[in-house]
């Protein structure tokens, strides 16, 4: 279903309520001593903070009191079925690699849509302030009093394009191998900014993001952001990416279909 | 020579001076369409943009202005002897690849010494604001009106150390693998954060900091500063470092000699 102009203004709305209520959670714990990371993995390092699972029940409870008949789907608790057809899907801090470092690239992920896939898509960086907000009406980021419209760059060769992802740290080898024959043709590679990097594609500064092995929460809200950019997002073979696994983001479609046409070989859809 | 009291607070004081005059020039270029970035190299992408040109000649203008006789050593103009014996040694952007794909993780750095190396120490952020300053008196960030106190963390071991490093851009095979033995040990490793990795190793959030071919206006400033926080800066032999080339912050005695114990078969000086 399409969203009406008034569905997306309550429900804009809505997500930059809950952002706040999220960021108090957050902006608490970041750069405090001692923040706890548990490991969610048997192997490898993925770090759960209390903050996460704060700053999830902040987003939830903001939601559910507004809307109880929503769905929720969020990276720390259970899903929740709903009853609208809306879908909320939250990551309370993409980027914990990020947020235990103290560096201020980590971002809260908050998306609105329906079973289709996102329509509104949040990615808030409190510390900064900056909170990027892409709806099908507009694109802006807005710090402070001051909204900043988004629109993503023109390039349209592999050659002049900035690229980032979060490998070497997701993905398999063979998917690194597609990111790396990407990444070669490009004018510069950049590592391990998480949503940061992707909410700077639909402001126009990075013109691609590959990434593999992401979950649904990690992707819908930059899916969103940067399609109402002007941007292109899908699987690495050109179809929906919002269930997550390999996703690219691109500012033009033929940056997209250079990147895709390389990357061939290595999706699975 | 070791500074005064008031030497230390009149060359701080006017330091600040500085970064604001940069931050004046840099400000105005981040995040612009169309930001031209030269290359200085033959080989690979080393971006030089009007930006940092226009940063270097603020702050060399506000030095030269107040202590004429001073030396300067910049990296995009030609270094400046002196008659004082007090020395500074500027990036006007450490991060330039940052800088320009719009991450606001670029930093300016500013040191004041003398022929023995740095001994005050400016990583300033502009964007976000914070700038983090280290003297042999104190070490504190300033955010808006608020200053934070800096200080080193207190891990000990590898295994509970979060690193960080500018490879894979930075240094020769050799001594990537030296850096990947050291990385391999670490609890967490991320990667091309420049000079705002150096100033988390001051805040106490990162652990261990190890680079390669760098120039002496890259090491200085977070020099000084990680030494103010009560940190351990040195080559990868555990000499002085203040000329660049291989360098290690470590928060304590105990990880700087575990990290050297790997790194010395990687070590030239």
């Amino acid at each position: 279903m399409a969203f009406s102009k008034t569905d997306i203004h309550h429900l804009t709305a809505l997500a930059c309520k809950a952002a706040d209520a999220a960021a108090i959670e957050t902006l608490v714990h970041f750069r405090t001593r001692g923040l706890v990371a548990d490991n969610k993995r048997d192997q490898g390092f993925d770090p759960v903070t209390a903050a996460d699972r704060a700053s999830e029940a902040a987003i939830r409870g903001v939601v559910t009191a507004a809307r109880p008949g929503d769905a929720i789907l969020g990276e720390e608790e259970a899903g929740r079925d709903g009853t609208s057809g809306v879908v909320w899907v939250i990551d309370p801090i993409d980027g914990t690699r990020g947020f235990i470092s103290g560096t201020p690239t980590w971002g809260t992920l908050i998306a609105v849509g329906d079973a289709d896939g996102p329509q509104i898509g949040i990615v808030d960086q409190p510390y900064i302030g900056e909170r990027f907000i892409g709806t099908p009406q507009q694109a802006y980021m807005q710090r402070g009093d001051m909204q900043t419209p988004l629109a993503v760059s023109a390039v349209q060769d592999l050659s002049d394009a900035i690229i980032f992802t979060t490998f070497p740290e997701v993905g398999s080898t063979d998917e690194r191998t597609g990111f790396e024959a990407v990444a070669g043709q490009c004018k510069l590679v950049r590592f391990g900014m998480d949503c940061y990097a992707h909410a700077l594609v639909a402001a126009g500064h990075v013109d691609l993001v590959i990434e593999a092995g992401l979950a649904a929460y990690d992707v819908q809200a930059p899916i969103a952001l940067v399609r109402a950019a002007g941007g292109i997002a899908t699987s690495w073979s050109g179809k929906d990416a919002h269930n997550g696994g390999q996703m690219i983001l691109a500012a033009t479609p033929e940056l997209h279909a250079a990147a895709l046409k390389i990357l061939e070989p290595y999706a699975y859809d």
